[in-house]
């Protein structure tokens, strides 16, 4: 199936699955839609936090195609699911936003860590939560965000065990991609950024790590959807975890070099 | 003083001390000398340990002069020291080879650390053995040397201990320079690559990891004196280690991107 089928499908209703695994080799992208007013503060945001927040598109007040993602791509109604937040809180979940649709709604298009899973499993590196088909550990940490306007809170990361020739490795084939979070930002004593309970994650589900393995903690997509929630602003959209925008660009053409 | 200089200096007798700090832009090299009856071995052991063993020159038998790494360069003087083995024994240490020298001697010039470390020191990270003016700590590791001819053995590591973000970024700095030892072998629990006691380094000095650290640990150009001992040569040159060969070669030159 191409991106575009699959928007396609998505579109019509007939898929409304979780994203991970279709399309390989495309970038897939985390989602936030906000009202033009708040539009600078978020983008502020998002260029401060560039680990957490790495931006693969922003669209034009009203404008919900974003033809650099995808031609024909409609925001409205190629994810299979969105969250919708009012003052902070998640009011409901939807499949369409044509009713919802504002001409002053901007579209921010954020890397994702579907991307470079795939170029870790392309070098051979195994990535436990993929083996057991559990969604990857995420946690809170006590890196603080740059605040722009309302927007602040703290980093949330991503947890991968690996035997240490596979962080170096991982190291290597992340920095290349800088649209999609880029190099870990820690790895090794979880306590050193404020992650106290590895065996607890705050988001997904919690893996093994073996004695001969480090963690290895890169920032995290989910980053944004915090510092949204705290900023409990009147209305803000984002796509449901895990259901994601699949786009035409190929991850490979993200690399920095 | 610029590479040339030094050199001239080393000639001359007037200049006999460690290398480690002058003419910081260029590339140093470790030094071995064997009669071509086993350079092929020698080469292809090289060539099948990269990591310690980068190849930065191979002479023509006889060839005392390698202009690839110096305009001038004498490899019989321009060494502040000489390491004569003799059947696997260091049986000499000598400033000048006019004497030794034999027409079937073959030179191999192999990276060294120094130029990533100042690469390292260049991009803000403090190096704790520059910091207190001691040798770097090098460990035997169980990690085996793919074995060509008579040359076999064990790969040593230098190690060097960082804090997690300084380690992603020494990852991404020395992973730019296979030609000087590249990306980490190791990083993380010592006991996994056969180093059971951190304190007790088996060449240079040890240094203190604090807890907020992990140990790094790089192939070292120790690695080929060690083979060469091992292989009970009737007789193998080298430099004296850290009197170095002082090259022409930027080391910004040597970056593979």
């Amino acid at each position: 199936m191409t991106p575009n089928e699959l928007r396609q499908q998505v579109r019509s209703g007939a898929f409304r699955l979780p994203t991970a695994g279709y399309c390989g080799p495309y970038a897939q992208a985390n989602l936030v839609i906000l009202p033009q007013a708040q539009a600078h503060d978020f983008l502020l945001f998002c260029q401060r936090n560039q680990r957490a927040c790495p931006l693969l598109a922003v669209g034009e007040p009203g404008q919900w195609q974003l033809d650099s993602l995808g031609a024909g791509l409609d925001i409205r109604s190629d994810v299979p699911g969105y969250n919708i937040y009012r003052h902070g809180e998640l009011a409901e979940q939807v499949h369409a936003l044509h009713d919802l649709w504002r001409d002053d709604f901007v579209v921010f298009a954020i890397g994702c860590s579907f991307s470079f899973e795939q170029m870790l499993m392309d070098a051979g590196i195994r990535l436990r939560h993929v083996d057991q088909q559990r969604n990857v550990a995420m946690y809170r940490t006590n890196i603080s965000n740059h605040a722009a306007g309302p927007f602040g809170g703290e980093m949330v990361v991503s947890m991968r065990p690996m035997k240490a020739a596979d962080a170096i490795r991982a190291v290597q084939i992340t920095s290349r991609y800088p649209a999609i979070h880029g190099a870990p930002v820690h790895l090794g004593d979880p306590r050193l950024i404020g992650v106290n309970n590895i065996l607890q994650p705050d988001y997904g589900d919690a893996v093994e790590i073996m004695d001969d393995e480090i963690p290895v903690f890169w920032a995290c997509g989910v980053t944004p959807q915090e510092a949204i929630r705290h900023a409990r602003l009147p209305l803000v959209i984002t796509h449901q975890p895990g259901y994601m925008l699949v786009t035409d660009v190929l991850n490979s053409s993200l690399a920095a070099f």
